[in-house]
């Protein structure tokens, strides 16, 4: 079973980041201990198990390091991306040479326990706001390299993706605003040059900066840092003339309060730059390795 | 000042690495908000600036990421990788072309953080253990793709590396064992098939185990997920006939018991794995922007 | 001089298509007529000039062709990108080995010219709107690989760039609304799946579909190949609420009639898919070459 | 049906430049309309139907813009490159899963509009000069990265490629003859320099430069920007010594008096630089999508 | 039938480098000779044939040679990598449209008889000290970019691998020896540096320089240009304590002298740096052409 | 100094080649060996020095490799690329960081050895049939990957190139002729198919088909595997008309004899695919260690 992720996770993106990754692991020399020690017709099956409740993500990732080696090994799916499983839950099953599970295992388990680690954490930031209507949304604060797969992970975890880079849409800091000589500057230089498909950001960081950018016409104010309070009043002077997102150390004993002020999307920086890992393992079925 | 790590992180590598971070960032349309708002000729200021105490890893990859820009920017270093730093002491200074101290500032923080949080998560581990002689190290349970920047990481924060991948030693496990008929066979078979420079570490699970891989010369054993006493008997059977490592749930409140019980190494999956970012941020200096 | 689009046209972007054009022209063989018959140590100069008047794009990527051989060619602007040139004018110089002046020439050339030719039709299709406020945007019909680069070049011209690609926005066609199961359904799938950075574009055919898509909050409509009186219509219904665009057939000796009916954007295909070059030339001077 | 251009264009280099449109369409986060949009488990079924007359050029590049998303999608293609199609032709069918049809519709089609426009602007040259014995040949103006598309489109238009590169071919121009101090020294040095499996030609501008150029054994010599005259005594002063090539400024009503000179070849450069393309379009088949 | 070196050659690299080595033959181009004579549905067979005696490696590149160009040619092994065979054995066959045979066949030919002939050659150096159990190793002084390839080579022919590069196990010669401030130091500084799972070899060029290195614990000691006598001595003075590596300008006719000295491993950089092709060559079966 | 082959093996092949040969050496955890005991403020000389007499070719790439680090360390050629040079002739010098210089050394080498082994065989075989008039030219028999390099290497030895590809000439073998349907059919196909600046030789292995193929105009007939007798007919059938190359089987001893049969040029597979390397060695300066 192909996962069904192929749409939003573009699969030559998948393929390239596997590569990597497996030659990061192989170097050129390969797998010297399943090389000297597994004869090449051994056949095995395994599965993939949790060793902690929490959201899977990247089925599909762990899929294609086993077949970019391109043995005929079979993965099978049992449960989906985005799924909660509970500690104990089987979520795949691979079977194939015992060569290839044993040497794309880890590269498998990389991917997969990584990205599992953000979506778990992303659902515990969803919950803590359920009921609210506020969503969730990750940051650039990425690791280098797996953006994509971070962010994919953020969505299969309920949460909602900021902007992908620097490229797709525009967000005004404290230093543009300095540069381009004041907010009424900086905000008429963006919007003379976005193009009509682009979107528009100010950070604030007092109601006075918050005042000054609602004088135009932007998409979203990004309020960082603020207390609790001042992100109330915030939401009172926006008065739904735009999306208010809050940021700025938010944690998940706190980030219920910042929804009750009525800010429509908290963005939280630690969904991918300190998540730990979803702890999964492979297990080898022992009388299938004959 | 070029950072002192050329040797021991290729430069090719970082090259490569922050290249792919950039366009990751970049994409092909560039940072739209600050070519929007920033005029070209602007000049800026900087300063790296620790948030929380820590051991700073990436200092020339965080460089490398604005010299990618070839802009003339200057980074200067103010500390060395592998220096503890206190919160509120500043790393490094870049100066430049404003707009390229804006575009390159999260690629540069996105490695410098997350570099130094595995150096700091390593320090605390081998802190933990100081004075008995123990040795802390990685695994391969790294973040596909960076591999050699992780394993870098852990080197500055006092740790050791153990293999690169799966190409650089032998390390026989238990499915390696079963496949291979026995562990006198697996033993066998690799010492056969290794170079005369490779060495060989044999995982174990019991006593039993443990017993009857040491009836061959091999380099080291693996004790996996061993309790204090069997760890202790372990160490007491092996008597220094081969390095002994113990794996396997370690966390910092029970490392030091694992230490005392007198392996040799500590291999810790978190370090790399789990750790949260060392939280850093980018400070521009008011007056040097104009 | 380096040319100011440094920040417009990301730096590693043109490296890498300069170095993919120059691979292509050289082969693995090199510049077999140059090395033949001229000896290394000759110096020469020669200048850049416009055949034809037009607008100026690629400045920045003809000198970076030179570069790409480092042989010390120094390359010197002399008008910026966007700015007007008659017949005749001089753009650019170049000089060092003419070696590297032959052997980059038709690299240079080939960019140079694409570039301008699209950034000579974009202007005339924006003079040919001037006054009504109208803007004169492209599609994602490029040619493929050179996206980044024509799209850089409409901007040059004046033009304004429609999404990038599939990834930076939302534009909603027949073919979705129908698998979607009708305009309802489709926009409110897109509105949950968007971040909130994500603007949204409705493609409609008839002020029927206009009417239906007009029940939703979207950001912009795309009126598809209407005629005048409909356009006119269509905009009333609109009533500022949304984005107008027009679209399908754009001509020159059409676009200003499109561009009377009051709509806010009209995007033209053949900007990037039909544009044919600007006529640039590279003169060497004579009495430089010794 | 796999289209029958393998051999003629490799197919290494077709997976390569539909996997980098593909990754400059769809960035790392993918289609996010059609995933927004369209349920996976939709089918559907489409035409590529020319909305001109034309001829086809690239239908094994459109194939593998579906084979790369790697969904299964299933191109067949109902006529051969090369062949004249009527406005209104159906020139190829796809049909597979919804999302991949319309993701990889605009890359299909910007390289099969782009390589159709440059076959169908060659076959007018090629129809203007019939019965003269004249050939029509590209030049080395071709778009940055493409050029093994653009001159393989010429030869769908019945049109003949001119050297692929600098590699491949001598082509001796009048800078080359002055930095080797004159056409005798150019063409010694040429000759010299050259592999026995290597053409020379020469470029000359008037009469005199001819002559001097036919005191040696050349392959082929370029007639440039010379009126129909001159033309008809540079081929008188040739007499088939070499094989003669009119080049500079050929249009469409100038191309058959050209060829009634006797000139062997005609060299465009407009073939490549400034074809606009012929309009074919995707069309989806209604009741097919379900 | 798939060869069976997919584990000990990463099927990644191969496919890398038969893609590398394609591109260079086909260009941009391709095979111009077979499209222009050979229409596309003849279908061929062909056999590689040994045209002297020696050992075969690389079929499985060979393999892929075919795979790459996706033509559904099928290739079928007879005999395995590391098989000894005669003049006129016949090695393989392969069958498949002519046009893919012909244009693949210097790409599997220029692969195959270079790993056989580092094989054969191999297998000669570890034929002349058969029954002395001295193991011949390669060195890192291999053709640039296939490293990897030339070592699986030495393999297949009988010997055994030194480290595949600077990054996998510690030789520290003179020069090291000299900047770190004598010997002590320098293996000190060694056993410091690495992790536990990396050897240690110390190059010494007397028996003054062995005994200084024998002072320390050592893995293997590199005996650099002795003299037979002064090896016998050296493998005295050793005893056991490391291996004993002899190394410089060993030769056929010297190696086994070399072996009976006594030392464990005789390195020779000549098995990838100097090792004549074995002549294979790709016989068409006549009657299979149509 | 930079060496004066820019020209003849464009930088951007020797810059690439050498990054994937250092990335083979160091992988990603770069020169252990020297990281550990080699200071990094340690500063060196060297030199480069031929072990034994012969053609040198490949200084540039030496000092790519050097360069590549981008540590500072200058390079200096003392002879030229196509220089002969006595055993002991020191052919180039390197200073700087002594790291630098350990870490390079093999890949400088690696290239430097196996180029000028190429040479210096080449050489051998242009001087046995010096005053012939005969030139001496390389195959297709290359090294897969360096095929720019080892042709340029015969081009430092006096030889010359044959084609560099599949794909900038015509040559036409037996299973071209039996695709084809005959000697007439294959000449026609390829005469239509070629451009007008393409060569077309044709392979005859006996005095019938030779016969055969000069009832065409071809430009060169390569005669295969005749022996003396056969030869000097040959060359006189062909009287001219057509260049004639012998090739099959050449060697050192019989290529003379070849010569003197009058054919105008000999190519020699053994150049490329099986000389052994040239030695030469690096010696660092003691005194300059420090």
């Amino acid at each position: 079973m192909r996962v069904q992720v192929d749409g939003t996770l573009p699969n030559l993106i998948i393929t390239r980041a596997v590569e990597v990754a497996l030659a990061e692991d192989l170097g050129t020399r390969g797998d010297i201990t399943t090389d000297a020690t597994v004869p090449p017709d051994v056949m095995a099956a395994a599965t993939f198990g949790a060793r902690r409740a929490g959201v899977i993500s990247g089925l599909a990732v762990a899929e294609a390091a086993f077949a970019a080696l391109e043995t005929g090994a079979v993965f099978e799916a049992l449960v989906a991306d985005g799924d909660r499983v509970e500690a104990g839950t089987v979520v795949a099953r691979v079977a194939g040479p015992a060569r290839a599970l044993l040497t794309a295992e880890r590269v498998a388990l990389n991917f997969l326990c990584h990205m599992s680690g953000i979506a778990t954490l992303t659902r515990r930031f969803v919950d803590a706001v359920a009921g609210t209507g506020v969503r969730i949304a990750d940051t650039r604060k990425t690791t280098p390299g797996l953006r994509a797969f971070e962010k994919y992970a953020v969505r299969c975890g309920g949460g909602q993706n900021h902007r992908s880079g620097l490229y797709d849409a525009i967000l005004i800091k404290d230093n543009h605003i300095v540069a381009a000589g004041g907010v009424d500057a900086a905000i008429a230089a963006a919007r003379a040059y976005a193009g009509h498909m682009v979107k528009i950001e100010v950070e604030v960081g007092s109601l006075v900066e918050l005042a000054e950018a609602m004088k135009h016409p932007v998409d979203a104010v990004l309020l960082d840092n603020m207390d609790l309070a001042t992100l109330r009043q915030a939401v009172v002077m926006v008065d739904g003339r735009a999306l208010t997102e809050a940021s700025g150390g938010v944690a998940l004993d706190t980030v219920r309060g910042i929804a009750e002020t009525g800010v429509d999307l908290i963005s939280v920086g630690a969904l991918t730059h300190s998540a730990p890992i979803l702890d999964l393992g492979l297990d080898f079925v022992p009388r299938e390795i004959a």
